[in-house]
């Protein structure tokens, strides 16, 4: 394979990586209202190590925990962030 | 729903992300060794903006553009660090 044959295999994984991220923020915006709806607080340290642990759990590698991890703390940043701005459902 | 369930989700859809981003790393990888071989620069504007453009074409919401670009600007960070330590093949 050539840098051309694996980028058309990246662009491929990108749409099913922002499918998913899509899917994912769907369902912190459900959490995002429910927690608005028991003025519960949207930022949760516990649940955020429980994201963390079970990522590095779930890395089959190449890429090591701190670099899985600099990923998922900057898709947590926006979940947060989404989470806040979302009317309440 | 409840918010129990709904992690549950999330915790599904994590273990699918991060199986599909490090098969993007490998495809990183792969391309970075060829980039060694044949001395081409690891940073390539051009194709970046191109994964940009086609992340943005493929968001079905609720994610703005913008909250979009800044997970895969993270992504992006992190793949170009793995093909500059990962040894030629």
């Amino acid at each position: 394979m050539d840098i051309a044959d694996w980028r058309k295999k990246i662009d491929g994984l990108d749409e099913q990586i922002v499918s998913l991220l899509s899917e994912r923020a769907k369902a912190a915006t459900e959490i995002g209202a429910i927690k608005q709806r028991t003025n519960a607080s949207i930022y949760e340290p516990d649940r955020e190590q429980a994201v963390y642990s079970h990522v590095k759990q779930s890395n089959p590698g190449p890429l090591t925990e701190a670099e899985l991890i600099v990923i998922y703390e900057r898709i947590m940043d926006v979940m947060r962030s989404l989470q806040r701005r979302t009317p309440q459902s």
